[in-house]
C-alpha cells in the first residue's frame, strides 16, 4: 500500500523486506482498529557505534497531522538511547520542505546538503538530532 | 553505473549510501586500475545476533565468470565469522536461476520460496549457507 500513501510515487523499492526482518529493534509500526497507520524503519549504524539511522518514516493519509511520525520517532529515539547512541541521522529531499520542517519541529539539524548523495544526480539533506542522555 | 551493469534494469533504487555509510565492515569493493570492478553490500542482523546478510553483489560486466562475486562473498563470510555469526543469508528471484545456481555453487541452501515476499506480489527464494567455526 505504500505507493498509494505517497501519492502513486514509487517508493516500494526503499523498502525491501529485509528492514523490517533484521532491524525489529528499531522499527515500529502503529495500528488502528486492525488497520497499518503508519510505521518506521530505522537502524543502529554498524560503522559508527554512537549513531542510529531512521531510513523511512510512512503515516496513512488518514492518519496525518495526528503526531503519528513524532510518536513513532520517539519510539526510535528511545531505543537509540538504550542501545547507547548518541544521535540519530536521516536523509531528505532538499525539494521535500514538509519534511525538513518536521524533522527540524522534532529536534533535528541540518548538517550538510551533498549533491549526487544517491547516485542519482539528485541532492540530498543530511540531518542529525543530537540524544540526550 | 549500477543501472548499465544490469543491462539497463533498474536496480538503483536497491542501493541507497546507507549501506556503504552505515554497513562498512561487511561491505567490500574490489577495483582493477582504478576503475570498479565489483562490490557487495552486506551486513550484520540486528535482529538475529547468530545472522548476517547479503544485500547485494554487483560485478561489472568485463569482470563476469572471473571468480569476483565468490572471493566478494568470501571476504563477507570471514566477516561475519569474526562478529560471532553462523550463518548467511539473501534472498533472491525464482527466476534468476544464474543467482541460485551460483549461491548453490558456493556453499548456499535454499530455506524456503515465499510468495509475495518483498510486497511486489512475486515471489523470492530464501537462501542461507551456514559457516564454519
Amino acid at each position: 500500500m505504500i505507493d498509494d500513501w505517497w501519492g502513486g510515487r514509487a517508493v516500494r523499492d526503499m523498502l525491501p523486506r529485509l528492514f523490517f526482518t533484521h532491524f525489529r529493534q528499531t522499527s515500529f509500526v502503529a495500528e488502528e482498529d486492525g488497520e497499518l497507520a503508519g510505521f518506521l524503519c530505522g537502524f543502529l549504524s554498524q560503522t559508527h557505534p554512537d549513531q542510529a539511522y531512521c531510513h523511512f518514516v510512512g503515516v496513512a493519509p488518514s492518519h496525518r497531522k495526528s503526531g503519528l511520525a513524532s510518536e513513532l520517532y520517539e519510539r526510535l529515539f528511545e531505543a537509540a538511547r538504550a542501545a547507547g547512541r548518541t544521535s540519530v541521522h536521516c536523509v531528505t529531499s532538499p525539494k521535500n520542505t514538509g519534511s525538513i520542517a518536521f524533522h527540524t519541529r522534532i529536534g533535528f539539524e541540518i548538517e550538510a546538503e551533498v549533491p549526487g548523495y544517491d547516485g542519482s544526480g539528485e541532492s540530498r539533506v543530511l540531518l542529525q538530532k543530537r540524544l540526550s542522555a
